[in-house]
């Protein structure tokens, strides 16, 4: 059975965005401000210390039952017992990763626009949620697509019944329009890795979120 | 039961180094010349590139009862099917890797000097051979440690009587003095990948560890 998650609220961090505060520092004040969901996406990370990063925020994050999600690395997810994997289009696909991690874990798949949704039909079947982003434009992420704007969302909320989780140059005030398109949640980067304070950053956008719905 | 593995010589090879030739026409020039076992190592490829390359070159070699090892990427190993895993030093533990491979895959570990080989104790119940070296100084990988030489390598021999294979530096004359100091095998990257023929290096290889024995 898949582990529980909420997609509310949906932090993607890791060594390069977390800066001197350092991951579990950064994660675990995002939590206490609101945070639902986490994913670690460290993409140049050496194997060993994603391992040690995730199994260890693993064990703070399961008192709470927080999804801890790994991106990309099914390997990493096996090693450090994470609830799931988040894959791109340029990932191993959804289907190769369901077949490997068999039942009780959380495939997530980014789709940039609606010909990535179309493309990636055959692998529906093996996914629990979508990433649908950029919605604005982002410095995060140097291989994201072009921003597809509200109106792109509105279309990919059109194709599927798959819970969706906006992504994208999010932050204070336009993460409500992603849950009024149909989202279920709003991912965020640097409106919280980047925020003076993690816990009122958190604070104020799932206050958003929920006044959205 | 593990596959069939011949240390003999190994081939490690991937994107950033075949050049124009490419991967799959280098690895298979090579292996037509006496490459006996082939490490796809690619530390900064797309996932989904690594997993259709490997799965493509494992179709290739099953019928020549060639192992095929992946360097770090457990996930790749199972999604393309290859034969195992090589391990450096911050990839994850062998215990990790062996805990989610099971025991139908090789899995190898690299060792630096005596001092690694002492810290991996605990976790050389899992692992099938080692990567010792580098034994030359080499450009190739730039998180190599110093070169061991030949002295380096038999203190590691005397250590274990798990399989080796000499790994750094090492082309036509410096593969036999590390069959001579024990090992089963020479690793080689540039000495096939960057050589005019491929065919041809490995033919003289394989000829010079054949005479060293």
């Amino acid at each position: 059975m898949r582990p529980h998650f909420d997609l509310s609220l949906y932090l993607v961090a890791g060594a390069p965005v977390v800066g001197a505060r350092g991951l579990t520092d950064t994660v675990m004040q995002a939590v206490s401000g609101g945070v639902t969901m986490v994913q670690i996406r460290d993409p140049r990370g050496a194997t060993r210390r994603l391992v040690e990063e995730t199994y260890a925020l693993k064990q703070l994050l399961k008192p709470q039952n927080i999804a801890l999600i790994v991106n990309d690395r099914v390997d990493v997810v096996l090693a450090a017992g994470a609830d799931g994997v988040h894959l791109g289009q340029d990932d191993m696909t959804p289907s190769d990763a369901r077949r490997i991690l068999g039942e009780d874990f959380i495939i997530g798949l980014s789709i940039g626009n609606p010909e990535e949704f179309a493309a990636s039909r055959d692998h529906l079947h093996a996914v629990d949620y979508l990433g649908v982003g950029p919605i604005r434009s982002t410095t995060t992420k140097s291989d994201a697509g072009g921003a597809i704007g509200i109106e792109g969302l509105k279309k990919v909320r059109g194709l599927t019944r798959l819970p969706i989780v906006g992504i994208g140059g999010l932050g204070e005030g336009s993460v409500a329009p992603v849950i009024q398109a149909g989202a279920q949640g709003a991912a965020v980067v640097s409106a919280i890795c980047g925020a003076a304070d993690a816990t009122d950053a958190a604070r104020t956008l799932i206050a958003e979120i929920r006044d959205a719905r």
